[in-house]
């Protein structure tokens, strides 16, 4: 017989909504409200008499976000993961993929089926976008409305235990994009039941989670009770926090220290790592420092300024944030000092920027070619491929694979999918679905777009759209660019060299006229051709081997110099012995 | 001939204007404008053919908020402070003083008459309530208008550099409280300019400073310039920064670890230690820890956990905040960690709060029985001595000057005043007059006031009523109170001791039940009755003889024993050799 409780301080009466009846609950302490061992049915609460709404830690919403909430019984599940020891952020690298769109099925199970091509390909995680419940059968997850219960569309509570057991068995780390900074704005009745939220400050996404105001202890308990739920129940090997730079605290304690402490503790009596990667804006290095250090101590964080300095580069692109970047200089300070912004001034910003990240190591660093915001706050949701062709997909796929950071992958990237992330929804309240729709419209609107060229994100056919192609992985130009990545992921898995290092230690120099760059890495030279035409470069004495290059054509080298084709890489080792 | 400039980045032309022309000024870089070597006049900007709008770095309004700003040369002041050393913060006894009901005249002139009391007296700076040009002639400053004028209804500018000097003249330093977080409601025309103000925060004054959004690298370096300002133009020895808990500001290098870097940059050069104390209500070290620490590395912060726990004990009072504090315990907490409230419950926040200060110096915290906001903010404005009597406020007295942090008084406290210290304002607008008239009203009819007894801010009586009276301080009660501080404070002085030590190393004993505590310091014991009738307490060997006793009654000590009047603080030390 269930437990049933819940957080309601303001409430003067608060009773259990099951199928048949009613059952009043008792007046706990700081504001909560119990019933022991009621019926298992599907169940909402009532507040002083008013509607009843679903549970804020409801598990499991089967009908969706306005509908009743099911009790769950985690020890139901049987796992077989038992011999997973895991693997470490500082040999991950990860996959994103977004399970809607992952597979024609669109559900955990349907994840299943494709974990031979992700353990072929050589990842050690997949990072699911959000998987909480949102509004709709379709949608990215960010507008999450029930944290604790795993996406009915996608499977459920019982389907996501069965991928992240799938993966376990066959040596995949699996990490879950957690959003703590807002509510979706349908479906998003926790604030009905106690104050989860603040006016006091705003997010580009609605009022804020109310972090340091009063009764805020309990709302920041909901969010790393949460985080902890995901680590011990469905065994996540790690969390992404999405944009941690929402998270407005003036606490002494900063909620994102207090959730790495709480989770560091739990993690110590847990059979395998467990990490926090903070997504993060703010180029500031207190994020993932150690917290004797006064810092917040998360494992990793997300580093645009990577991304940016890549994608600018290689599509030329110069709007919005990438009007910062677009140098070879770009590259080679994140290269070097993984914030290419810290503490330099912003021309987009219109703000100085950052600070310097001082002696840390590259796993701390998320970086990717291409991630779902990336590819899918564009207007069309084009990926890198399509803006840059694949020559220069290669190299880019070079530049990610190489780095001395955690290298994160998209779905699809690895065979240069042909289908684009676009952003889609399914928000219930016509209200909400125009006003979604309209403000996509209007936001290109102001880059030139024409509205009508902007895909719905509320049309079926936008989420159909996005939809990974599987059978063109066997054909070409997808083949080969699957074999190109295929490569890289082994080469840097059996080069320790051309993992993650400490920030400051990477070699580069460049010619930002004849647009060439080099990286050394130990042993290893991974030396871009980046201008539209053949050149002849300089190649050092100790790193003359070819071990990978991007193009197809020739490469021209004798002695001290090889020429290579316009938009190739090369990676280059000492000789054997 | 002066040099006129103004920061204006969203205009496109802008004049300058005397009072007999116009002159179209030179864009700059960044939204600056400039015109050189135009007359010395009285001058305002008109931004794109608008109004004239006076200057928001204005030096002197001699006419007030909304009147044109006057140039001003700091070379035509000739200074005499040439011996002036300073006093470092770790030796500092500090004096608050409101200039306005400071003296009968309410300006910088007449607190120089008075400056000989504060000699005697024996503190080492006195901390002026802001000085900057608000609207009207009375108020306590914390809306300024103007951040770089001295109030013209005090003396302007050269009144204020007159202050200064004859206070260093007489071995006295002087603090300028600044606020920094937000404009006051009426003639804060910084905002027609440029943006200053952001609406992405919200402080309880209104629009928070913009110090991480656009253009905010200019918004910051107006308040750096500033804080310079007055320790270069004005020799002045330290800042109290207002409220500084009021800046939202997620940028990677926080504005306060900017301002307190930029100020000690300037100190090396300066010929006196110079200083900056945050009035902070956040119980968060990282305002004083040092930045190799991650901290902001301010010199100190003011302490009300401190004020609260000395308050509740001796009144009794248990509203609003002090619910938070009332027991023996807390007042020992603070003694021993600076912080009550260090990572503990506060039933008044309804939210746990602050975090261990670990090892720091004392003299990062600045402590008082007694501020403007402690006074002023109740109804009536009352003194403590109005609520507790004398006997306790001599209690309280010792409380705060053997402690080991850096002791505040407030103006008149030392003679137990008889002038309230009441809330009062002079906005020249109807409808703000009345607002802020209803507002206090209604403030304090949540706490069961008569809304016909609080005093009218606006009106001068309130101003008038607030005023010291001087002459009182040769009669009974007043005189030997006076007695009392200066005894307290000779005695801190003499007693190496007594003064600031680390946080952690001041031992305290207590009993709860039977109302007395005890603090040792080094050699020293102070012992406090806090119960309503004698009692006999232990004494320590080696801490017998008596140093200072608040009580007229009569002791009865013998051997290891003394008998306490109610409501009376003993100093004991070794026998003297």
């Amino acid at each position: 017989m269930p437990h049933y409780s819940v957080w309601a301080p303001d409430a003067h009466k608060v009773e259990l909504v099951l199928d048949d009846r009613k059952i009043a609950m008792s007046s706990g302490e700081r504001g909560w409200w119990h019933v022991h061992d009621a019926p298992a049915a599907d169940y909402g609460f009532s507040l002083d008499g008013g509607p009843t709404w679903p549970d804020p830690r409801s598990n499991w919403q089967p009908n969706g976000v306005h509908a009743m909430s099911r009790p769950m019984d985690h020890c139901q599940y049987t796992w077989h993961d038992q011999q997973w020891q895991g693997t470490p952020l500082s040999q991950a690298i990860i996959y994103e993929l977004h399970v809607g769109t992952f597979t024609p099925e669109g559900t955990f199970d349907g994840v299943i089926t494709k974990l031979d091509h992700l353990v072929d390909l050589g990842i050690s995680h997949i990072e699911l976008m959000p998987v909480n419940e949102f509004s709709g059968r379709r949608g990215w997850g960010y507008d999450g409305a029930f944290i604790y219960a795993p996406h009915s569309a996608y499977g459920g509570p019982a389907g996501l235990k069965r991928l992240v057991d799938a993966c376990h068995i066959k040596g995949l780390g699996v990490i879950l994009d957690v959003v703590y900074n807002h509510f979706g704005p349908e479906g998003g009745y926790a604030g009905k039941f106690a104050p989860y939220l603040t006016d006091r400050y705003r997010t580009p996404w609605g009022e804020a989670v109310n972090l340091d105001g009063p009764d805020s202890d309990t709302v920041r308990k909901f969010f790393i009770d949460n985080a902890i739920m995901w680590l011990s129940e469905y065994h996540a090997d790690g969390l992404r926090i999405d944009a941690v730079h929402a998270f407005m605290d003036t606490s002494a304690v900063h909620f994102l220290e207090q959730l790495a402490a709480e989770v560091a503790k739990w993690a110590r009596r847990a059979p395998r790592p467990c990490f926090l990667i903070g997504e993060s804006d703010l180029n500031d290095p207190r994020v993932v420092r150690r917290w004797e250090e006064g810092g917040f101590g998360l494992d990793a964080q997300w580093s645009d300024d990577f991304h940016h300095a890549v994608h600018a580069l290689l599509t030329g692109e110069r709007t919005g944030y990438y009007a910062d970047f677009g140098t070879l200089a770009d590259l080679a300070k994140a290269y070097r000092s993984a914030f290419v912004y810290d503490g330099r001034f912003s021309v987009h910003r219109r703000r100085t920027h950052g600070r310097p990240v001082g002696n840390m190591p590259g796993y701390r660093f998320v970086v990717c070619l291409q991630n779902h915001d990336q590819v899918g706050n564009r207007a069309a949701g084009e990926r890198l491929g399509h803006i840059a062709g694949p020559d220069l997909a290669r190299v880019g796929a070079a530049m990610v694979l190489t780095s001395p950071f955690v290298p994160m992958l998209f779905q699809g990237e690895e065979w240069a999918a042909s289908a684009p992330f676009q952003y889609f929804t399914s928000f219930q309240d016509p209200g909400l679905s125009a006003g979604v729709r309209e403000g996509r419209r209007a936001e290109f609107a102001a880059f030139g777009w024409d509205p009508n060229d902007v895909p719905d994100p509320q049309s079926e056919e936008t989420f159909q759209r996005s939809k990974l192609k599987w059978l063109e992985t066997v054909d070409e130009p997808h083949a080969s660019m699957l074999q190109w990545y295929r490569q890289l992921i082994a080469l840097r898995r059996r080069c320790g060299e051309l993992g993650c290092s400490q920030v400051g230690e990477v070699e580069v120099d460049f010619d930002e006229q004849a647009r060439w760059l080099r990286v050394r890495r130990g042993k290893i030279a991974i030396l871009y051709n980046l201008a539209d035409h053949r050149q002849t470069l300089h190649i050092e004495p100790g790193r003359t081997r070819e071990i990978l290059l991007s193009s197809k054509q020739d490469v021209q080298s004798r002695e001290r110099y090889v020429e290579l084709p316009a938009s190739s890489v090369i990676i280059l080792g000492p000789r054997e012995t």
